[in-house]
Formats: C-alpha cells, sequence, structure tokens
C-alpha cells in the first residue's frame, strides 16, 4: 500500500533524539505516550483509533520507539510508521472495555519483558485520553518503577517546527483562508447555520491542488447573535437573521498541522458597539503580531495586546493564543506555551500560535484571530483573510 | 437566543430520576461525570469544550444537576440547558493549563461548600476525558470523601433509548443511508478519496428536510486495497484504483445520535474470496438480527454470528457490536454492552447497537455492518443501505 509517509525518516530520528535528551535531563528513563499528537510525531502513526487505549513508548537504550495499541490496529501502525516490526504490539483483544483488566496490564507486561520494570518513567498525567484508570493499571502494573508526570515533555519537543513542519502549517493557513472566504462568502439572511458548515466540511477536506484536508482537532464553530457571547456553541437549522453578528472559527488541518481561523462578520450596518470592539481587536492583535519575534516573552505579548485593550475601555481575561501544531481532537492547542500572564517562555523562529483575539461581553462577542508562526521580523501571518469586521449588505 | 432544546425538560428530569435510583443502589451520593455524552444527556448541555475540565455533578438530596466548566462556556450552559443560573458555575480562567493548580480545585471547593466534603462520589475512572491529573486533584482535594469509580453507571443507565431518543436514532439512520448512498455512487477508478470524504462531510451535515446533521464521534474511513486490513486509517489523495477493494465506515449523528454504517465496495469484478466472505458476513448478520429479541443476552447474539463464520472456515477476534446512542468524539460506543463472549448483558427493547461485522483478514478485510434498535421483533435496522457487496463496474 503507498501510504505517503509525511516526514522523512530522518526527522522522525532527530525528535526521538531531542526527545530523549529531554528525558536525560528530566530523569527518565522510558516516556509513555498516550497523546495520539505525541504517538503521531514521534512514529509517523496515524489513525483514529485514540478512542482505545494505545501508546508509544520511548526508552533512553531503545533506538526506535515502541507502537503498542490493539491488535486490529497495528496494521496501521505498519502502514504508517517506519517502526521495525518487533517495535509493534498489538494487545488482546478481550481487554477492551474489560470491567476489570485493561490494556495497560499487557503494557506492564511488555516493559517488564523489556527489562525496564525498575526504570524511571514519565506519564502524560494529563493528556486527553490518558484516563485514571488507565494510569491505575500502569502504577500497579509496574510495582518497581518510579513513575511520575513528563509534565507535557513530548508536548514542549514540538513547540518550534521544522521547516518540513512549517510547509504542512502554511498549506493549512492556505486551506482555511479559502474555507473561510467561501463560508463568509454565503452568509445571507436566510441561510441556514448548517448550509454553511456543510460548505466549510467540504472545503476544509478538498483543500487545494490535491493537498487534501484531514478532520480538525474542533469542529466548525458558528455563533451568532447572542450565541456570540461564548465561543463553543455549534451550528442549528436557525436561518441567519436579517440583521445581526456572527462569529465562525474554522480550522484546516493538513497532515494534522492545524491552522485555526476566527473571524466576526454582521449582516446590516453594525451597531457602533460593535465596530468599535472589531477595531481595537484588530489594532491590539496587529501591535501583538508585529511585537512577536524571537526574545519576547509569551506574557509580553499579551500584556502588549492588553495594553490596547485596556486603552479603549476593554478587558480580556481569558490568554490571547497558545501554541498550534500537529493535532488530533479534541484540541488543536498544543497544551504548552501560553500568551497569557506569568507565561515566561521566550518566543524562538519557528513556534507557531493562534492569536484568538475573541473579546466576549455580556451580550456578545467578536474575535479576529491569527495563526502564525514567530519570524525574525515579527509574527508571519499563516492566512490572508481580510482583517476586518466582515460586513455583509 | 432562540436554541431549540433537543428534549422536553420532563424527559430530563426522569433520566436525573433514573440515575438517582441507580446512585442509591450503588451507594453513592454524589456523581461527578465528565463524559460529555454523559453531561449532555443529563442535562442538554452542548458545546465542543469538553477539550477542557468540566463536569456536570448529580447529588442525591439535589433537585437538578450541577453544571461546572470554563467561564466562557458558562453561558452555553445557559442557552443550551434548563438549569437553574446557580447550578451553572464557572471556574477561573487561569486555570486552565496551570502547572500546578488545577480546574478541579475549584470543582472540590464547591462540593465542600455545599456540605458534601463527606460525601461518597462515584467518579467516571475510565472517561476519556477524566485524566490521570483530574482525578488527583479530586482526590486531593476532597479528603474527607468517599471515592470510588461509578463504573459507567450514567453510561448504562443511557443503554435503553426513550421514545424521542429514538426518533433521533432513527434520523441519524435516514441521514446515513443518504450519506453512504452517495459516497457509494462516487466510487470511480481515479476518483480521490478525499473528494469522496468532502462529499461524505457534506452530505452528514445537510440532514434532509432541515434536519441537519452534528459532527460526528468518529470521522469518516476510507480504506482501499491492503489498507481495508485495518478499520481505522484515513483518507489519503491516492486516486481510486481501476481494480480493488474499498471500505467505508460512515456515520451521522442527529442532536448528537449516532447511527454508523460500514459498507464494502469492489472496483471491477471482485475475487472469489472477497464474495464469499461478504456472503457469509451478510448471512451471519441476517441470522444475528432476527434473533436480537428482548430476553436474549449479548453474548448469545455473537454465538449465533460466530456460529455462521466458523461454519464457513472464518473467525471474528474482536467483538461484533456494541451499544450506541448520544455521543461526542472521540467513540460511538457507550462503553456498555457488547456483543461479546461473556457479555451476558439481556437485550430490551430501545437497545440499539451497531452490529460491526467487519472481518479483517491478513490481505485485505470486509464489512457489512448495520446499526439496529431492538424490538420484539428483533433487530431493526435504522439504515436502508442494499446489504451486498459493492461491485463498481
Amino acid at each position: 500500500m503507498s501510504f505517503k509517509k509525511p516526514f522523512q525518516k530522518a526527522e522522525f530520528e532527530q525528535r526521538v533524539a531531542n526527545v530523549k535528551q529531554r528525558m536525560e535531563a528530566a530523569g527518565f528513563d522510558l516516556l509513555i505516550c498516550q497523546d495520539p499528537a505525541n504517538m503521531g510525531w514521534l512514529t509517523g502513526f496515524d489513525g483514529w483509533s485514540f478512542y482505545t487505549p494505545q501508546a508509544v513508548l520511548v526508552h533512553l537504550e531503545e533506538a526506535s520507539p515502541i507502537w503498542f495499541g490493539r491488535a486490529q490496529d497495528a496494521k496501521s501502525a505498519h502502514i504508517t510508521t517506519d517502526l521495525p516490526a518487533e517495535n509493534i504490539v498489538g494487545f488482546s483483544e478481550p481487554l477492551v472495555h474489560h470491567p476489570v483488566r485493561h490494556p495497560f496490564d499487557e503494557l506492564c507486561e511488555l516493559v517488564i519483558a523489556r527489562g525496564w520494570g525498575s526504570a524511571r518513567i514519565g506519564v502524560e498525567l494529563d493528556a486527553h485520553y490518558y484516563t485514571a484508570r488507565a494510569h491505575q493499571h500502569i502504577v500497579e502494573g509496574l510495582p518497581n518503577a518510579t513513575i511520575s508526570d513528563n509534565q507535557g515533555l513530548v508536548n514542549w519537543a514540538r513547540l518550534v517546527k521544522s521547516e518540513a513542519e512549517l510547509v504542512y502549517m502554511r498549506e493549512a493557513g492556505r486551506i482555511v483562508t479559502d474555507t473561510m472566504n467561501q463560508a463568509l462568502a454565503r452568509l445571507k439572511p436566510g441561510v441556514r447555520q448548517f448550509e454553511i458548515i456543510a460548505e466549510v466540511y467540504h472545503a476544509q477536506i478538498t483543500g487545494f491542488d490535491n493537498k487534501f484536508g484531514d478532520y480538525t482537532s474542533l469542529c466548525p464553530l458558528i455563533q451568532v447573535g447572542e450565541g456570540t457571547s461564548t465561543p463553543h456553541l455549534t451550528w442549528t437549522d436557525e436561518p441567519l437573521p436579517d440583521r445581526g453578528l456572527i462569529a465562525m472559527e474554522l480550522g484546516a488541518a493538513r497532515r494534522h498541522y492545524h491552522a485555526p481561523l476566527t473571524r466576526t462578520a454582521h449582516i446590516g450596518k453594525p451597531p457602533a458597539e460593535v465596530s468599535r470592539l472589531t477595531e481595537v481587536i484588530i489594532e491590539g492583535g496587529d501591535i501583538a503580531l508585529r511585537a512577536a519575534k524571537p526574545g519576547t516573552t509569551c506574557a509580553e505579548i499579551e500584556a502588549i495586546w492588553q495594553d490596547v485593550l485596556k486603552r479603549n475601555g476593554y478587558s480580556k481575561e481569558s490568554r490571547v493564543g497558545y501554541s498550534i501544531g500537529l493535532n488530533y481532537p479534541p484540541d488543536w492547542g498544543e497544551r504548552t506555551a501560553s500568551l497569557r500572564p506569568g507565561d515566561t517562555t521566550e518566543l524562538q523562529a519557528g513556534m507557531c500560535f493562534h492569536f484568538q483575539s475573541g473579546v466576549w461581553l455580556d451580550d456578545f462577542g467578536a474575535a479576529v484571530s491569527e495563526p502564525f508562526v514567530v519570524t525574525e521580523s515579527g509574527g508571519e501571518r499563516l492566512c490572508d483573510v481580510a482583517r476586518e469586521l466582515i460586513v455583509v449588505d
């Protein structure tokens, strides 16, 4: 089967080497990674099997990572990765949703059989699919190991993107640009929300020049009227009003690398308060992006943005951005650096962020966000949709 | 905002009453539910915010559930539920992805402030988004409580669907019927996989008669050629071959109620081994569905199916089905009853299953699945796609 791997083998080797350096510094012999983005980043493994327990193991003294998962998905690992066959291990089918036993019982047996039963093991204590029960089985199954949270060690290793990764980030930006422009062009009174979303999905997957899109880690989001005051509602059958506010947050994923984008539109002449809020958001975002150069901290970017808001009588309590890159549902954020007070992460060239400048007031909200990559000359936008309140006549 | 709630208030009250009975029987005063399907089923809460810690609490002595989540999503709870305003509680924004503190620290404070600090608490130890770290914060924050796994108490309460729920299940069946038929009609040599998937998404969301679809808990899956030997690969830019096997697993979701469906197609005259495997799968499925009446156990259904396979020289190690209904990514299974050896759950009218009759051999696989609802006269199919190996000339 001619599966096109997204990266050269050398890129995966370099990632594993990077992670091993971090493991040594942090005092881990072995990592157990369940986050599908970490599994994919380390090995290339791809497939919608993350609803079942699975993991990639990295051991300091083992050249290649080990894939562990459901037997029926092991074949996906053979197809999508370059891992040696002996490092692809399937667990027994009866362990799926078993009330007493757990697939990770066999993971523990594997760890012990490899001679790593007394290792210093770093687990992903807060990864979405690493459940409390999974952890209990790891702890009970490896009584001689020292098990602790690796605090997103691989997530942090993913923060600065390689040139090869940036190609996908920019392609994702191009797809979401086209997708958002198509969605905006469809905003008219009487069009039902789901009709727009159906087109959005079509555009997200179609991509451009046969550069197709993958499923995105968040579904497309649309809010209308009062619904714009909260960011995560999904579509309904409601027709768009003759006059009113609409916010959309859409992403695109290219080989699972994500570019998310938010725009706010108004059908009919916008109220002054909406225009004003949007102008302030755009001004604040522009100034922040210009400042997003290597050496500036995440907190400093947030402060620059917050100053513009404050000067205009607004504030935003939630963080104004987060790192993005390779990801799987349910979130396209990397759960590492955030643009918010107290985050002292220094920007480096190749880091990517979603500058999520949404401001949600009591009765309405607005957002004009941008995904960007940090460069020597500031934040380079990954998208090219008009930075303005879109007015639908 | 005119959000159309999917059910009457009385239906939610009846669900909560059902859950409270189960809590009394199991010895719980308080449930903490993080599974988005459980949160939605108990309250109607809807929104793509499950990537962040959130929960619905049910206490025996509190009339209504309590929603707890991110402050910016509390408004979604006000819009999508009938919960009293004082039972919608947002946590402080700085707790998002905080390295030391966790949103559930404030959940514990809420539990204590309500006077429930010494309660017998049931948590969802194996729910996808209930991470090991979340559990540690619950345990540390409620030192006087007795905390244990509720073993999917709410998931089990969801097993038998109400008439109102079955309306959505059948509508989902209708949407996936249309979606699969459209996808099958597009199978032609040279068509690229993603082009089919783009149409699938469009059909899933468009639905019929303004009965739109929601995002599905699994993405559409397509496998071609050798890829059919493993079930969870996703689409590529590969053109369909002049001759070869194709498997698709597609779902549709109506107000988040899911009907999943699998079909196998062959471009060109199918090899005898493929036709034969498919015929056996269909025969086994037909016999099993006829037997799916109240009183029969899940294991008995599996045995009936397995007999047909064995008689024909095949076997299937993985379970042949699982309960379905309301769900959110990453899985449309309810993680309760499975059609497999040892599952003594007795079928009842109104239970719904995906009869997932995929058989994956070393070099290829085939599946002709059916979602069905248990009725007095056997399994009633929710879909109406031809039960056959689809041959594309």
